[in-house]
């Protein structure tokens, strides 16, 4: 099968649907989209490479879905509204069932954001997918990472962890019982992109991010972006379900400082001045799901951990690290 | 050094450049950006991996030139300016002299069109490079490949054949002496995208693509694209200076076998009303840019050769075939 077929049958022909701001699809040697007056472009790219990011047995359905998902994270995290995404995939082979899989996953979850296939591109290779994802924002709304102000309280949603340590049960690196597996593996391989958090976020959010290398590591970003400080309460972290159930696994520091420099758990970290501390609360129930407060944005640059040395036996976040592509 | 440091290193540090359009990129969750009024967004997203589309020793700088080249072609086909481009960049370790030297073959060609960098990723894992570019176009302006009718004049821009030629040496192929590998080489590794012919076939062209896989199955794609068939002439085709070095390295008929199924030209293949014949002459030599009429369009479907008897001794397009990655 050649690449044309091949976008014909598992890609093209699942998107018929005639969109008057997408004129042009894929096939030709661009895409073409118009932008809606009034409205910025959201872009954002990630790469999914085998042995990086995913075991080379996972799940081609689940694949298909994360490599969207943690896309579409990012334009949550923006305030975005997703619109439409390019797709480069490289493959070792062709096999027909697990296109068929990975084309189904992807599709479910972009077709339930209205968020249509535009073009890619399709190459021989170490299995590796690349999706840029396009969103739209009114103008001046888009929600920075920069604009976290002293005082403003910082949250969390969804509960963490719960991804990170699905990955080491997996690597072995620690032991999990079946129940807990099962639980935390989904929130590994099917994260839930927070898209109508990041809309409702608009307006109310003085800065956001996604959460995708640790709760640590981004919060340090955030701040840096926003060139502030930060308290963050340890107790308010350790909000997952299954903590317990990790931290009898693990020893009960590892299971958290695991939390905290984390990764893959794809919920929003955000910052909002406290006078909307009402509005986020009836967010959180019409949204059902928990937004955390987990700390306040200070003046003086630095990120001073509370109840650190009962929770975690350390000092300060000098001994902890977080997790990077390349370290 | 972390993925963060990694991107300012290289890559945010160069583009310090204040662009109205483009309100926040490198080292958020999204880049923003606004498009021009009464304008559309082209995009495109092409991928070169290691061991399908370069070698494992290929000159840093010419990749990095590369990989932006055959984007900006995808533009230029489509009639768009370019305006920003996303870079995924998947590397098995951290070299320094490597990245600058990518860096600074991507940047170079990338001032060179007020191209600037919005965001991207970086992970670790087989080398290989995806660029997701974004150009503007006047709404209703975006040149397609399903526009060409019955009776236009079909073109290519530049000369056909030297990338694959030089492919072809390099792999050992075919013999070829050192001038003429010179030539054709950069042809191969350092390709020109015709941005500005791309601008001014606004209005102009009827239909076109950028020819990446070899003119008989890109033109193909073309007719197919139109419901159109065409004639093409393998004398005017024949247009390159190093052709008959290239025919005394290899037999003839597969040196032009191999010109005709191509990869790696990144001219233009384009099709004009003959009303148009003065106005493509001028531009031609306004841009110092061979534009050679190398066949027409026709209402029956199918690719008629002329002269493929005399200069393949073969009589139809069907014992030839297309460059495909997936072959």
């Amino acid at each position: 099968m050649g690449e044309f077929d091949l976008i014909e049958k598992y890609f093209k022909s699942r998107f018929a649907v005639e969109r008057e701001d997408l004129p042009l699809g894929i096939g030709d040697d661009c895409a073409l989209m118009t932008v809606t007056p009034g409205h910025q472009l959201a872009v954002s790219t990630d790469v999914l490479v085998q042995g990086t990011h995913f075991f080379a047995d996972v799940d081609p359905h689940t694949l298909g879905h994360k490599c969207l998902a943690v896309n579409l994270s990012d334009l949550a995290a923006c305030g975005a509204r997703p619109k439409a995404f390019a797709l480069a995939l490289t493959l070792p082979s062709l096999q027909d069932a697990w296109l068929q899989a990975f084309a189904n996953g992807l599709y479910a979850l972009a077709n339930a954001h209205g968020c249509a296939l535009i073009g890619g591109d399709t190459t021989r290779g170490p299995l590796s997918i690349c999706i840029t994802v396009f969103g739209e924002v009114p103008k001046g709304q888009g929600i920075k990472r920069s604009g976290a102000q002293a005082g403003d309280d910082l949250y969390v949603s969804g509960t963490l962890g719960d991804a990170r340590w699905a990955l080491e049960a997996l690597q072995g690196n620690i032991p999990m019982d079946e129940q807990t597996l099962l639980s935390t593996r989904v929130r590994l391989e099917s994260p839930t992109p927070r898209v109508e958090l990041g809309l409702a976020l608009r307006g109310l959010a003085s800065a956001a991010m996604d959460l995708s290398d640790g709760l640590l590591g981004d919060l340090g970003h955030l701040l840096k972006a926003s060139k502030k400080g930060a308290r963050l309460d340890l107790r308010q972290v350790l909000n997952s379900p299954v903590l317990s159930a990790c931290m009898k696994a693990s020893p009960a520091d590892q299971a958290i400082k695991r939390l905290l420099q984390g990764g893959d758990d794809y919920e929003l970290l955000f910052a909002a001045s406290p006078i909307h501390r009402a509005r986020i609360e009836d967010l959180s129930k019409a949204l059902a799901l928990p937004l955390t407060m987990v700390g306040e944005v200070t003046d003086n640059e630095g990120l001073e951990l509370m109840h650190a040395k009962e929770i975690l036996g350390v000092q300060s976040v000098q001994d902890l690290g977080s997790y990077d592509h390349f370290l």
